[in-house]
C-alpha cells in the first residue's frame, strides 16, 4: 500500500534482484564450467558498482548476506566430527600458514613504498584464511569428507583464531599500545570459547535435542527443533563475535557439535538449515562481488594488486602446503590443502575495512586488498575443478 | 571482529532473540492448547514495549517479518488450485464484508464522539482481513483443503482488494480529492495483475520450470529450481506493491500459479519454501506482538477498544457468515467463514498507520486499532481449536 516511489528501495525489489543475479550466476558458472561460487561472484561484479550499479552494499543486503555466511558455516559444521578437525598437524599447518603471509605481505608492501603501518596492515590482511568459501567449494564437488578438506577446515578455524589475533597485534603495534596480557586475554577466551561450546554442544545441547525429540507437547511442532537448531548456530555465531572471533567461526562450532544428533519424530533441521543456506548463502556470494568496484583500480594500483595475490597464494602454499608435505601427506593433497587454504573471501575484506576506518591504509590499498581477495577466492575453485579434483566430481 | 558495545544490536543477537521468543511461543501455545500463532504473538508482547522492551520494530526485524509474511502466504498459495479460490460466491461474501464492517465503524465511532474523517478511517480499519493469521491457523490444524478454507482464502484475498479500494476512497474523501476515475483505474490495475499474474504463473512459469528440470546442465544444481521459485515469489510480491495491493497478496498468487508444478529431477522448491517459512513467518508473528504497546491504553480509550472489537468479529459474521448461510454452504461452515474472516492482523495495523502518519487520526485511535486486531487475531484460533474444529485435528 505504499507508493510508486518507494519500489526500488523495497524488500520485494532487493529479493528479487538479489535471487536473479544469483540465477545468473549458476548460468554463468555452468557456461564457463567453473564452481557456482565463482560465477554467483561474477554476476555480484556485473550488477554492483564496478559496472551496471544495479544493487548496492546497503543495510538489507548486507544484514542478509551475514545470515548467509553464518548459516553456510552451520550447514558445513554439520558434516564434520569434532575428531575429525582438531589434529596437532591442522595446528601446525594453520600457525605457519599465518606467519609467512604475514612477513612476505609485509616486506612486499615495503617493496611498493608503502610505509610501515600499511605495512603491516597489508601483512595481516594476507594471514586470515576464508572458510566460507573453500568450504562451499568443496561441498558442492562432494568433496567434504576428504582427508584434504579436513585439514582444511581444522586448520582454517585455528586460522581465523590466530589471524584475529594478528589483527589486534597489528592494530596495538600501529597505535603504539602492544602488551603480551591483552593478547593473551585473546587467546584464553578464544580457546574457552571452543572448548566449553564443543563440550556443550555435544552434551547439553544434543541432549535437549534428543529430548525434545521424545516429547509429545513439542513434536505435536515438528518445526519446533528446526528453530531450536538455528538460534544454537546464531547463539553461537554471537558469542563468537563477542570475544572478538568472527561469528561464522561460531556457527561452525554450533554445527559440528550438533553433527551427532539423530532426530525420530521432529523434522530433520539440517535439511531445514540446508534451505537456508542455498538462498542466503546465494546472496552471501552476489554480496562480495558488489563489494568490489573496479573504479579504483590505476595503473600503478594494478601491478601492486598482482603482486599481492600472487604472494597471497605462494605463501598459502610455503606455508601450509609444505608443512603438510613435510607431514607424509601426499603431494596431491598437499597441493589441495595449500591452493585450498589461499581464499581470502570476507576475512581480508573485513581486516583491510577495520584498516580503513582506522586511518591506517588508505582507499587504493583497500581496493587493493579487496580485489586480491577476490582473486585468490576465484582462483581456487577454477584449479580444483579443472586441476587437483579433475574427473572426480561427483555429480 | 567488533567490539563489545555493538552486540546488542548484531544481527546475531537478534536471530537469538526472535527465535528465543518463538520457541517461548510454541511453549505458551502448548501450555494454554491454542494454536502456535497465538503463543507467538503473545510471546512478542511480553518482550516488545509494553513490558520487557527487549525488542523493538526497527529496520532489522521489519524486513524479516516483511520477508516472513512473503514466504507464508507463497506456501499457502502453493496448497490451492487457482479455481477452487475463484467462485461468485466468495465475492459476495468479500464485498459485503468490506461494506458492512466499513459502515458500523463509521457510526461506533461517532458514537465515541471521534470527529467524521476519524470515523471514517476506523471504519476503513475494519474492512480488511488477514490472510496470513487465519491461514496460518488452518495449515497448522491441517484444514486448509476444506471447503471453508477455500471460501475464506478466496474471499480474504478479494477482500485485500477491495479493503485497498476502501482505503483509497477514505483517503480521497478525507483529503477532498475523491474522484471516480482514480477508483475504475486502481480496480483496473488489481484485476489485470490477478488476471495475467495468473495466466502467466500457470503457462509460461510452469512451463519453464518443467524445462529447467529436465536440463541436465541446471540439475547440476540441484538449488536452481528453489531459488527460481522464490524469485518468483518476491517478483509477484512486488508487482502487487507497485499497483498498491499489499505484498502477501502477490506472492500468494505466485503460489497458487506454482501449485500445477511436479518436480522429476530437481529438488522439491515448495519443501525449500516451508522450511523458509518457519523461520521467517515465526518472526513475522513475533513482531505482531512486538507493534503493540500497551502502555497507550487508558480507561476511556479501553471501552472504546472493547466496543470495536466486538463490532470487528459482528460485522464480520454478518458480512460474511451470512450471506455464506444463505448460499446454503452449512451453519458451521458458514460460521467459519465468519469467524475465519475476523482477523484484522497485520492489514489493519497497516492502515492506521497510514491514517497516524497522514495525520487523520491520533495516537490513541491507532493504538485502539492495533489492539483491536491483535484481539480479533487471538480470537478465531482460539474459537477454531475449542469450538468449531474441536476434536477434529490432524497431528
Amino acid at each position: 500500500m505504499e507508493g510508486t516511489e518507494g519500489i526500488i528501495s523495497s524488500i520485494e525489489f532487493q529479493m528479487v534482484l538479489l535471487l536473479f543475479v544469483s540465477l545468473a550466476g549458476y548460468l554463468i558458472a555452468s557456461m564457463i564450467n567453473q564452481s557456482a561460487v565463482v560465477g554467483i561472484i561474477l554476476a555480484g561484479i556485473v550488477v554492483g558498482p564496478s559496472l551496471l550499479g544495479w544493487i548496492t552494499y546497503g543495510d538489507f543486503v548486507s544484514s542478509l548476506a551475514h545470515l548467509g555466511a553464518v548459516v553456510l558455516l552451520f550447514t558445513v559444521g554439520l558434516h564434520f566430527k569434532l575428531e575429525e578437525i582438531t589434529k596437532i598437524k591442522y595446528v601446525v599447518i594453520a600457525f605457519l600458514g599465518i606467519l609467512i603471509p604475514w612477513i612476505a605481505g609485509y616486506f612486499i608492501a615495503q617493496l611498493f613504498n608503502f610505509d610501515s603501518d600499511a605495512s603491516i596492515f597489508i601483512g595481516t590482511a594476507l594471514t586470515a584464511t576464508s572458510i566460507a568459501i573453500t568450504a562451499n567449494v568443496l561441498k558442492e564437488m562432494g568433496k567434504l569428507e576428504t582427508n584434504a578438506s579436513k585439514a582444511i577446515i581444522g586448520a582454517a578455524i585455528i586460522d581465523d583464531v590466530l589471524s584475529l589475533l594478528a589483527l589486534s597485534v597489528s592494530v596495538d603495534i600501529v597505535e603504539g599500545t602492544f602488551s603480551a596480557s591483552a593478547i593473551v586475554i585473546t587467546i584464553t577466551k578464544a580457546i574457552a570459547f571452543l572448548g566449553i561450546g564443543a563440550l556443550m554442544g555435544q552434551t547439553v545441547f544434543t541432549r535437549i535435542m534428543h529430548r525434545l525429540d521424545q516429547i509429545t507437547l513439542i513434536n505435536r511442532y515438528p518445526e519446533f527443533i528446526f528453530i531450536f537448531a538455528m538460534m544454537i548456530a546464531f547463539f553461537y555465531a554471537m558469542i563468537a563475535e563477542l570475544i572478538g572471533l568472527s561469528a561464522i567461526v561460531g556457527s561452525f562450532l554450533a554445527g559440528v557439535s550438533l553433527a551427532r544428533v539423530k532426530l525420530v519424530h521432529c523434522m530433520s533441521f539440517s535439511d531445514g538449515a540446508e534451505y537456508l543456506q542455498i538462498i542466503f548463502a546465494s546472496i552471501f556470494f552476489v554480496s562480495l562481488g558488489v563489494l568490489v568496484d573496479l573504479h579504483e583500480i590505476t595503473i600503478e594500483i594494478l601491478w601492486f594488486i598482482l603482486a599481492l595475490t600472487a604472494i597471497a597464494v605462494v605463501t598459502k602454499l610455503i606455508g601450509c602446503g609444505l608443512p603438510a608435505r613435510l607431514m607424509k601427506i601426499s603431494t596431491r593433497d598437499s597441493l589441495i590443502i595449500g591452493f585450498g587454504m589461499s581464499p581470502r573471501g570476507e576475512v581480508a575484506m573485513i581486516v583491510a575495512l577495520i584498516g580503513l576506518n582506522k586511518r591506517l591504509i588508505e582507499q587504493d590499498i583497500y581496493v587493493a586488498i579487496v580485489i586480491m581477495s577476490l582473486l585468490t577466492t576465484i582462483l581456487t575453485p577454477i584449479l580444483f575443478r579443472n586441476w587437483l579434483f579433475k574427473g572426480q566430481e561427483e555429480t
